[in-house]
């Protein structure tokens, strides 16, 4: 009659943890992401083992809470972002989306390379310093009240482009592998698909929403609006993984479709506490995902090193040279901005151990970099953040 | 890179039929509830199979958004309910709670042995039609705006009371399987294990609340009473479940001790759009666990048909002789409120084909007798509700 118990004792144990986590970071003026990540390291498998690695395998229910948690956090970002001001900023954030990807492409594969892989792995390695997760950079936005900046609005572009870069990166990455060429139509048909999903849905999406939302009030269901929209996130998501795009690209788009509706500011109240609840399970399973033993060698922590330093000043040096023309100080504010990789890195990392291009320990050096990046972005970006008050005229207040 | 597509398809999928069938049962002026079972019954394995029944097995990521969906929803209606309101009612409830597993106990285990059950199978199928559901009920009233009803307050008191007895019953049944005794001294430890967690939490919890939760904002996080309060619900859902209770049962009384606290009329607010997105998910599943295939039959039809007029009847006649002192229509809407048995029943026809006491068609036919208590209930519920003015003083109105 009392099943789940377990699983409620480990949603408990992930949520507390989150919550000390974040706390403790903020006392010590970090954001709470930090301690939220931090959080999951110590009670992953590395440490504590209260939750296990099959706990945290693909298609878990954590696994899902986690994916569900980082939709809805992208949603939210997308709801604070308007169509019209992602476009003022279009041309610098493209800059920045494709030297972004550039760059540490172009540095992750001689390292690799240099470090006696061949030529064709090597473009698999640096496949995994390209695509930027923007799920960590908006939340550090999101709790430093700066989604209004112009800043945040290159980066939020340029995560877009990012990802349909990286994409593209990995899908001729991967038919390299074994000596293979790749076949050129074929991915134009892949990148024509992808930017026309993001045309049609995000211009069409919010020409609707602009030109009459009243229609979300009429079902009978209480609090329909945010029904509607919820179904839209989800669906969104689900149909940017067909065209090849990360959920987190549709949940965004959908975000910025429910911006344009009279409803969005009640929207942008209800989803505070989906995001309370569901957040911290992404940031805890990433956090639970480092591995400290594959680590526990002075060789390993050189490498680690190493790669984590080419993996942010690549992409600090692609973005600051795209975004140049805002000026240093902001160019600097964006180029650490698109440094964490967070999860991203972590799966095309889990590929390349697949395909046996990775062994462990490169494997587990290159989950650390895409984590350690995630790590030391937050602070850095939230120093550079309040360092200067922001170029827009006024931020808005979030409620 | 884009893992987790085939699991976005599903919660998409999900969600949206909850919205449809709520919205089609609103339209034919039933509780939207009611919409979100058929729907699931129409999605799921039987008819259409666009979720499968390894989709919603024990443990999977369905069955535990399910199952916190419905966490989260007991959780808001202890929110609602105040311990002194359950106390006033504590005599009627308790009356409630114990007629109410008797006499279905005791109609149920006739049944069963003038159907050809040894006595101690027929126990245990007798016990399939003890335990209540508070879930479906508790989403009537709190649709119906009738939470502050006295009758209300009866019902979610005696489903407290109910599942206290309904574990106990369930350990005695399975201890005498196979002709083995019970141990009448480890029936007390476990009784008095879980009446004091529900007393010391209830009592404690409310009265550290009521003396001050100014702590509640403490932390540095923002909106952290909110944080610390769903803490506290998977906290004490899990710890419920150690003592042998149901997750809801611990998951109530965590909203009880919130709605002592002066943030009650906030987190009332902001527990809102988590049950938005969350309880749809619980009483898809739910549908989607009715086998058609197994009921078609005339046999079948018939047998289940004899079963849940048997198992509304019981419940409804313990109900209504615990409840005649608060009058004849209120005894009727306590006797119905207690008659769902949604997924307790499940859950015990589960363990009985696991235990070989069930074949599968009289599993099919409890589960189908669960789910048909807890289809039939909320619009019966929802019309003698209508009927009558509260007999409180006034209502308090829902924001």
């Amino acid at each position: 009659m009392h099943h789940a118990s377990d699983i409620l004792f480990t949603l408990f144990i992930v949520f507390v943890a989150a919550q000390i986590g974040g706390e403790i970071a903020q006392r010590l003026k970090l954001p709470g992401v930090v301690g939220e990540i931090a959080a999951g390291c110590v009670i992953g498998p590395s440490l504590l083992g209260w939750i296990t690695p099959e706990q945290i395998a693909t298609g878990t229910p954590l696994d899902v809470l986690a994916e569900i948690g980082v939709v809805l956090l992208l949603f939210s970002v997308g709801l604070e972002t308007r169509l019209e001001d992602l476009k003022k900023v279009g041309k610098v954030a493209f800059l920045v989306g494709v030297l972004g990807v550039l760059v540490p492409f172009g540095m992750g594969s001689v390292w690799a390379h240099g470090n006696g892989f061949d030529w064709d792995k090597s473009l698999f390695v640096a496949a995994a310093f390209v695509a930027t997760s923007a799920g960590i950079t908006a939340r550090v936005l999101q709790e430093l009240n700066a989604l209004q900046r112009t800043e945040s609005k290159v980066i939020l572009g340029a995560a877009v482009i990012d990802d349909i870069l990286a994409m593209l990166l990995l899908g001729v990455v991967v038919s390299m592998q074994g000596g293979g060429g790749f076949d050129l139509s074929h991915l134009l048909v892949v990148l024509a698909g992808a930017i026309g999903f993001i045309a049609v849905v995000g211009l069409g999406g919010a020409r609707v929403m602009r030109w009459n939302s009243g229609w979300l009030e009429k079902p009978l269901a209480p609090h329909s609006p945010l029904m509607i929209v919820l179904a839209l996130c989800l669906g969104l998501a689900y149909l940017s993984t067909l065209f090849g795009l990360a959920a987190i690209i549709g949940a965004f788009l959908a975000g910025m479709i429910a911006s344009e509706t009279r409803q969005q500011h009640t929207l942008e109240k209800q989803t505070m506490p989906l995001l309370a609840l569901l957040t911290p399970f992404f940031f805890v399973v990433t956090g639970s995902k480092i591995d400290l033993h594959e680590l526990a060698s002075a060789d390993a922590l050189l490498m680690l090193t190493v790669v984590t330093v080419i993996a942010i000043l690549s992409k600090l040096i692609g973005g600051w040279l795209g975004s140049l023309s805002l000026g240093k100080h902001s160019a600097t504010i964006i180029g650490f901005g698109m440094v964490p990789r967070g999860e991203v890195g972590v799966v095309i990392a889990s590929l390349g151990l697949a395909a046996g291009v990775f062994n462990n320990r490169i494997y587990a050096i290159i989950v650390a970099m895409s984590l350690l990046t995630a790590m030391v972005t937050p602070p850095v970006l939230a120093w550079l953040l309040k360092r200067t008050a922001s170029a827009e005229p006024a931020d808005q207040p979030r409620i």
